[in-house]
């Protein structure tokens, strides 16, 4: 039976560290998040981190606009919070309905004050190895190996999911020449012609594909670390549940560590998310040269 | 004996695409390239771009500056050049003497006339898979793969080098939703623990490490198709020759397709340099929004 990586101490001390430093400079920062619709898992995500920013001496205010806002009145509300220096981290919620280009709006948001790391000057910054906000949930992968000593110099990572929030930047994260780094990272997706070829040769196998179970134990050698990114809703036995990309029930007999969904990657994913806004408040000046 | 992919007729097809494109435009785009210091590869490099832009209808202003240059100094240079609506490229060759942050200078050319696709606004546009100017190297390995009807989707590409100029960006590129894309990519380097192990696996090996004749017989599977990056100066026989990361006369025996050095991916990144500049000309407002 494998270890279990609980996401629960990494976050902890993430929150710890944010606490600590605002008590220290007598601050409190603010995060803006601009939320258009309702939709409930995105409530329930901002929800969140309002608990927990509030915690560590972080103000969070929400914004609701109808699901019918203009891509203009939009771009209006971003610019003002550009603007306002009493507002230090500002996150547009997504998913964004579709009439929005997601893109438009990631690049409309000061790169300075962009705490989703979805900013193209911060996404360029992140791939060259320079001080810059990244994304959350690639930190939190980072954050639990390294906080429970698992080494990634000279290993095999292999990432399943080549999206541009989780898959791509965390292979660029991989790669860099420190720890956790250094590693040898193969990126595979639907298109790979042997999945289960790629997935056993890992050392440490990423999940992020965003499909219920996709990772059976078949896909997986004994020993593997397995970290699971995925967080999907499904019906079984008439409630709704949270399941991660990996069977974990079978996955688990394998592997050497797993990370258990919930309370893995997503729980570690908010700390970093809120100490990415005490990083905007601490770094403002020096990102957007 | 494999099949020499030769970067000529590459080079010439994209020579051709612009010269009739800019016929059409009845116009003379302006690449304005700034030198620091007397590096005798880097002259060779630009002499050889300013002949072919020639030939294609672009022109090229070349200006030296002394390599004790302050930062300072080369910086006003630069800010001059991106405000100059005559001058369309602005390119800094590299390398520049270590009194000189690589990293400040490639951002501060306007991301529009960053012919080198250096300014981590565009590193991070390719990583989006958002349009920008791709740097020419990279451009060139997707260029002979195409040229050459070498299908990337589902199959194995090995990079060898991680680099913020070839290696990374490559990868990047491979992973796009499209063709040449959809790869399964892996990345090695120094640090990887069994090199050869990962290099074996490869239906397309792309060697850019900058080692001469580093990639031998034995790395190599029996029918891969072989991309060398490299371009090294060594000493043999009393002459000076360039060689590629890949022994070629043995790995030659063993690939079912390879470039040579000189005359493959070095031939095509000069029409891709070539290319950019009439690209920065073309989309100069669309780029930086």
């Amino acid at each position: 039976m494998s270890e279990q990586l609980k996401g629960r101490p990494v976050a902890k001390a993430i929150y710890n560290e944010v606490r600590t430093a605002l008590e220290k400079a007598a601050t409190t920062p603010c995060l803006h998040v601009l939320m258009v619709g309702d939709d409930p898992a995105s409530q329930y995500y901002v929800g969140n981190i309002s608990k927990r920013a509030a915690k560590v001496g972080i103000n969070v205010e929400v914004e609701s606009l109808p699901a019918d806002v203009s891509r203009q009145a939009l771009l209006q509300r971003i610019e003002a919070l550009n603007a306002d220096a009493a507002v230090h981290g500002v996150m547009v919620q997504k998913p964004l309905p579709s009439h929005i280009d997601t893109a438009i709006v990631d690049a409309a948001v000061n790169p300075a004050k962009d705490v989703d790391g979805a900013h193209p000057l911060n996404v360029g910054r992140l791939a060259l190895d320079r001080e810059t906000l990244v994304p959350a949930t690639a930190q939190a992968v980072l954050e639990i190996l390294r906080h429970y000593g698992i080494h990634t110099a000279g290993r095999n990572v292999t990432i399943l999911g080549r999206s541009a929030v989780i898959g791509r930047p965390l292979a660029n994260l991989l790669l860099y020449k420190n720890e956790p780094g250094n590693a040898t990272v193969t990126v595979c997706h639907s298109r790979t012609r042997d999945l289960a070829a790629e997935t056993r040769r890992a050392d440490i196998l990423v999940a992020a594909i965003g499909r219920p179970r996709f990772v059976s134990a078949d896909m997986v050698r004994e020993g593997t670390v397995v970290i699971d990114v995925g967080v999907n809703q499904i019906e079984e036995g008439g409630a709704s549940v949270y399941v991660g990309d990996v069977d974990y029930t079978t996955v688990t007999i394998k592997a050497s560590a797993i990370t258990p969904v919930p309370g893995g990657v997503g729980t570690v994913t908010t700390a970093c998310l809120v100490r990415n806004v005490y990083y905007a408040w601490q770094r403002m000046k020096k990102i957007d040269r």
